[in-house]
């Protein structure tokens, strides 16, 4: 957080040499000492003594070190509690700039996986039971859309995160008349706080920060959950590259999927962040108490870890071989019963006893262990007259899908338009805050 | 949630008709069926069936009595799992308005008691210690602003809201090719779900929501902490009207002030159902797994708690009488140390001489139990020679909020500046999305 | 709760004749009455009023209508507060009893299933990786002990629940000198409340509760989500009963494990209740606040959640049908890897060039899609010289499950051993304390 | 953890020489190579080698440096999963007997906080409205409870942790046929897992250890925050020790109880601990998942911060002076209320009647802004004949007191058993497995 600190330094002298505090040549003696600490910093030269409590005395120590008296004035009107909370909003500003590019990265692997298997067919499952037959790629999307998700509230998040607490002192405003709009002009802010005790005594921009991190995690959870289960010798759908998998110290066979577990592991950990920092704001007084400084090590954690495990993610996509035969071996014949439905209701059959007449023909399938197709016109007007030849052209997995080209569905047309519009996301995403505000 | 359902019903009757499932005058009668329904329900006529399992099955089944075959075909194309989350996103909409003008109306509570008070001067705690005096207005004004991150949290989730699943089946897309804008338009839904797996799969629409309840009971609990204590014997701050307040059934004398505890008791539920949504979902496969079940209970549950909790705290501010006389009284001298320092810098000496120079006289105050202002102007060149006559303007509670008028300070013209923002802020409401898109 | 308000006013009555409050014929009296209103309860002819806040008044209401200034006697010497807190103390012991009774009977189901399939093969797995067979029997001996392990917490956590807290007051203790000690006996309570400050204004007791439910849930969302996987078409390692699935309102042919998944989504509520109740309390003064009345709600519907849930998942084991022809198709070759790793290490190679070496073979078994048995005594001893023609036994699965006769482990002895154990742990549950003192 | 690690290892050793994996000879090099490792890593003088994935690795392969062939066969029929489980049982056995003493020893500081406060009277409060005299001891004894309910939880945790999974395997149980029972004993441990897939893939066991913690944190938020507020100005009822205490950046003469508000800020992260380990658990299949990684780290951390906080707050009570004349000087006349109607009822006037009589001479008090022991009898027995000269002996704050000697209760006698009570438990710790066990 040096940069930010050396930063929000610097912008404070050129306010106090405004408010007549520092000359124009003390504030240049600053800003020139500041330029010394910062190469310090850069240069891995910087050297913490024992007294200092923290990155902030750190620097204001070495600034009075370089420029005596003037640097130990640098203090005057501001508080520990207003320039810690620009700090860490000015860094986060930076760092979520990083989760962002890396959440894109992401999207486009599974967008490019996606494109990579245009006509892979999945049984798609709800409850873990084999549904309709669904196209790899519109899973893939899924994916995909549940990220955009979190991009989109990191978006809106951004106005609440590019406000300037600084000059709010340590609660009550600072005591030398700064004028705060061109300070936070100078230091990249938008706005500028409304009220001094709201600004210092509250974390709720950190905690919504954590809601958003939580609610990637829950996403990506669900993904690796269920790769993992693809990834079994039952499945059989995936494959993962070496570098994302791992062996066993005991089990010479073992080749383990390790980073959807880590991915998923770290969620956990992820859902609770944001649930912490409520409860450490819970039932406080208004403006600072102590407690509060446990914000920043589980917020700036957390964030290092959406960056990870976003990029490992991007990589295990990456590196991931579907295996679209297994997926069409694996499909049960009877995937098929909802078209046979909806052909009985093109047929004027209401759905409800449509159903009923596809319930009674499953269960005959079931009980002769034979395919939905295998029933002949003979046996399939015995449930219900409606049934014509044509039914076979329904009962095959492409003409299934190519019934299901509503908007949003898994027919290849939709799938093809929904791939457009996540290629727009994507491109959109030069428009977001995080990236151009930075 | 009956008026969504019969609404969502309705819709979907004139696109099944656009798409040829039902003829025209099909269509009126289940028009006119709903209308038979919906007056039942508005009149409370409305008879559930044991083998209703729920209010969708049961209007189904009472469109069926209604309009014969025609009813039942109403379920063509169309799952359980895409009707079930457009109605509650619907009715999400709805009743959401209903918290956001119970938010505007504790606002006007908060900004009408802080104009009640223009002069109040109060001492301004960190850590619960004195630390330097602000105005009630300004503490009030604090309260104000964390709403207003509420109810622009509320703005930005709207847009994630107004979806559309409709359309998406149970899975993979109706199987019949309604047109879905159309319908959305009609439902008043802003956009259609892009992918149907994400859209009948995901509740994290829901898990946001929550989060937000979370931050707003976040907020909410430590103004009602702080107004507590302030209501202690001890501080004598502020007293509740009998309305907000209870007795006990052993000890005669007690005047408790239930609401604000209430008020924070309800907080630990808030925080913990947001967790409870991202717990729910985390690791599930991508598409509806029965677990999901558990979501609307507590999401509707919490909107509940959250708007009720909002109208007693604004009863509660409504019916609060402050003590500006007790607030005065417990004002430690001490509270003007830092104006003291401000003071020596002004005149040039460096802040953390200033720092210590005042640190020395306090603790000389504390040890002879005089207040700063006791201090002859002898006794004090012996600390610094920059003291001077004029020092003892400085230590004065006014003089002191006076050099606070920095935006979004302390000082009476700072608060004033804010006020007019606070009442620009309460007139965008009209503006607010779920005001407007209702 | 009104069985235990009855009783509680019945001990206070005869606590109050023994200080002197009431004379014997006086206790008498409010014994008969408290009889009439039990028996009214029973019989569901009590009458609430509108002006009864809560049970513990409606009793004393009527108490007063019976005895006239006698009953309006009741409640001296006594709060709301120590009344309150030993009416759900003992309310909960009784309940918690149903939920051990429930336990055991899961547990039964568990061993009856294990004993239904001594024989049957399943691949173990680790990283939902194929990693060494195991007995069927194992495996549901684990989920057994999961669920010993919550007995056991119950049997501990029963000495901090047995406390009776009556006679503590509103904080400070009775001001009627009643004898606590004889009041607790005949309450049926182990033990008195140390201090009169901690036994009414901490929840902790239900706090330690609803971990204990948490902990319950934890376990058995785990085997839930296990078996919902075995269940898919692709493992078809298990079937349920038509009790515990359901259809699909859109699809014919599918049967949901819905059970499964309602128990999976309800642990998220009970992980999350432990969290509530700490949330709640934390922060507050050690004494009542209105905050706590949170705390009951909760504690009696996450009870009632996991009596419930542990039903449901007894009836599902018991209805499960298991497919050991299935499991046994599964079991990739590869699995006996670390059978002949270990075989190495019997002829003296050290345990990690033996990994090494089956490392090797493995790999050379995947490129030509061979098992492990299928190579020559010639091939394997180009591997390395140690290998022997009875290497061939050991590549053999019941052989792998015979080398695991280790305490504990999947070798058919040791299993048999774990049925004694599991067989003691059932018997030994009437020493439980929950049914020993019930 | 390095400690433990060897000590598995040795033990391990033992075990496959009896094994008749190792000779005697070959079992006593190993040992002397791990007493040389253990001196490495005692003297500081241990090289972790990049390729080193964890202690268990590095030490592994030290002893293959060391001891060449045998070293490399330390790992038969052994996994990483029954090792690091055993590893981390046993450290933790270790570390928790830190806590256990520094929990004993900030009881201690309790109860002699107490005994040097025997009769300073404290108001009590419900609501944080003063309620009814009480003695400062009965409070601080009632912290001292909450902490016996901690070690009274860690007493019966003791059982559940104290559980050897050693001899496991990775899932299957050990492939080399060691005796579990003597290992266990020659490590220590009182009993052995009985079923290898539970003792390698669940993580239970901690998640119970973390529950306890958050236990103990939110019974130490709970004094923190009371103790915070006492040390207002307002109140004025204790004051801390500087080594407490901290100045601020910006206001001299701030002196802030930040170790109070340290611990109640750790006590979020605690509660939420809990959570996670429950969080990362659910729903995953029964054996080791990788997931699981994330477990050590939250917990030894907490441990770590439990064990950090229990001495720092015993720090602060330690140096903790209270201000008998200030509580005193707080006491508000109207303390005294229910006193006065316990008064009337043991005159026999019902309690509900006595409350009513009591109520309206308050609001008289209140009214005329007099203490209750103002009003002259001729007053009084204008709102009840019952009321007698000696009404005046009960309207005082001692006699308050004397009136509640029952068990339990804040009268003096009561208190001084209570302390007997104190002395007996702190006593008993010997006792504590923990301590009895190391």
């Amino acid at each position: 957080m040096w940069r930010e600190d050396i930063r929000v330094n610097s912008a404070w002298a050129e306010a106090l040499t405004e408010a007549g505090i520092y000359t124009r040549s003390e504030c240049e003696q600053i800003q020139s000492s500041l330029d010394v600490i910062a190469r310090e910093f850069a240069d891995n030269r910087f050297t913490f003594l024992p007294e200092d409590e923290d990155i902030h005395m750190a620097v204001e120590r070495r600034l009075t070190e370089l420029s005596g008296d003037i640097g130990a004035r640098i203090h005057s009107g501001r508080s520990r509690n207003d320039q810690v909370m620009s700090d860490a909003r000015l860094c986060l500003k930076r760092e979520i700039c990083d989760w962002v590019m890396a959440l894109r990265e992401l999207q486009s692997c599974l967008l490019q996986k996606a494109l990579e298997y245009p006509d892979a067919i999945l049984p798609g499952y709800t409850h873990w039971q084999q549904a309709q037959p669904i196209l790899l790629s519109h899973y893939l999307l899924a994916v995909f859309w549940g990220f955009e998700a979190t991009l989109d509230r990191l978006k809106d998040y951004y106005g609440r995160l590019d406000v300037m607490p600084l000059g709010s002192g340590a609660l009550a405003g600072s005591g030398i008349p700064v004028k705060r709009k061109p300070l936070a002009k100078r230091l990249g802010f938008g706005s500028i706080s409304e009220n001094s005790l709201y600004a210092t005594g509250s974390r709720d921009v950190f905690a919504e920060f954590l809601t958003i991190i939580g609610g990637f995690f829950t996403h990506l959870s669900r993904a690796a959950g269920e790769l993992q289960v693809w990834n079994t010798t039952e499945f059989g759908f995936v494959t993962f590259s070496d570098a994302f998998t791992t062996g066993s110290s005991m089990m010479p066979q073992k080749k383990n999927p390790d980073s959807l577990e880590l991915l998923r592991g770290r969620s956990a950990a992820a859902i609770t962040a944001a649930n912490q920092l409520q409860i450490l704001q819970r039932g406080l007084p208004m403006t600072y108490n102590r407690d509060l400084q446990e914000d920043k090590r589980v917020t700036f954690e957390q964030l290092d870890s959406a960056i990870l495990c976003t990029q490992v993610f991007a990589g295990t996509i990456d590196g991931a071989e579907f295996h679209p035969e297994k997926m069409l071996a694996q499909c049960d014949s009877l995937l098929l019963a909802t078209d046979m439905a909806d052909y009985l209701v093109r047929k004027g059959v209401p759905f409800r006893k449509a159903h009923d007449i596809v319930g009674a023909i499953v269960g005959e399938a079931v009980r002769r262990d034979i395919a939905l197709s295998a029933f002949t016109i003979a046996e399939l007007t015995g449930y219900s007259e409606v049934f014509d030849q044509d039914v076979y052209d329904v009962l095959d997995l492409r003409t299934s899908l190519n019934n299901r080209n509503v908007d949003g569905g898994t027919g290849p047309k939709a799938v093809k338009k929904q791939i457009k519009l996540a290629e727009k996301a994507i491109a959109r995403i030069e428009k977001h805050p995080f990236i151009a505000g930075s």
